[in-house]
């Protein structure tokens, strides 16, 4: 049993490579061989993004404040609300944010499968983020 | 993607065979193969707790509110508060609850081997939970 205590662990920033906008990391919980789940909590500021991703074997959001929206490609943008609970399919495109007045929080658990948990691709640009005023 | 709404999925009542006193759960997300983690939101009432039990790829929890209890075979039973995040080792033999005058509210994610995410064991009597109030 091991208890890592509430505020123990260093807030991160999350990479410009990877997300748009100010978004913070706060590390929950490390993949601990043989189990294979990691998760995080993502405070994204009202606009901030991730950019489009896919993850091996998916991924299942928590959403615990704020007002978010994600988007799978080709897909309409959804609004996320606190206690909503969104699952990505493995391999399947997407990103999440988010609205543009209004941050969010959520949990993030994914499995790794050979070491790798996300695969990151290209931003999400204005203009694609830009069609949630629009929904 | 799927969007599992707050609130569209009912309150469960944890079983007397597994836990002691009153006990919710709501379902978060199932495992959905080839992933296998699931996860539940857990609120004991004060004094509720579960039985000892252990998981083959062990557990994580992540407290969301109030002050509990969790305890490994043989260790000393320690508090848990919100934001700490707790991991038991796979069949690390344990318990968690609430605290005897205030209930707890935790996150639990296990991740399933062969279809199995937890064996139950015997419950964990007044006595050794009341050990709790002398610590």
């Amino acid at each position: 049993m091991d208890i890592k205590r509430s505020g123990s662990a260093p807030s991160m920033t999350g990479p410009a490579d990877w997300f748009t906008g100010r978004v913070r990391l706060d590390p929950l919980f490390a993949a601990a061989s043989p189990a294979r789940a990691a998760g995080n909590l993502v405070t994204f500021d009202p606009g901030g993004r991730t950019a489009w991703h896919t993850h091996p074997l998916g991924q299942v959001l928590i959403v615990t404040a704020g007002r978010g929206l994600a988007q799978r490609w080709g897909g309409p943008i959804e609004e996320i609300r606190p206690g909503d609970v969104v699952w990505f399919e493995p391999g399947e495109k997407h990103w999440h944010g988010a609205s543009p007045a209004t941050a969010m929080s959520h949990i993030a658990i994914q499995e790794a499968l050979n070491g790798k948990a996300v695969d990151w691709l290209e931003h999400v640009t204005d203009d694609e983020y830009g069609a949630a005023t629009r929904a």
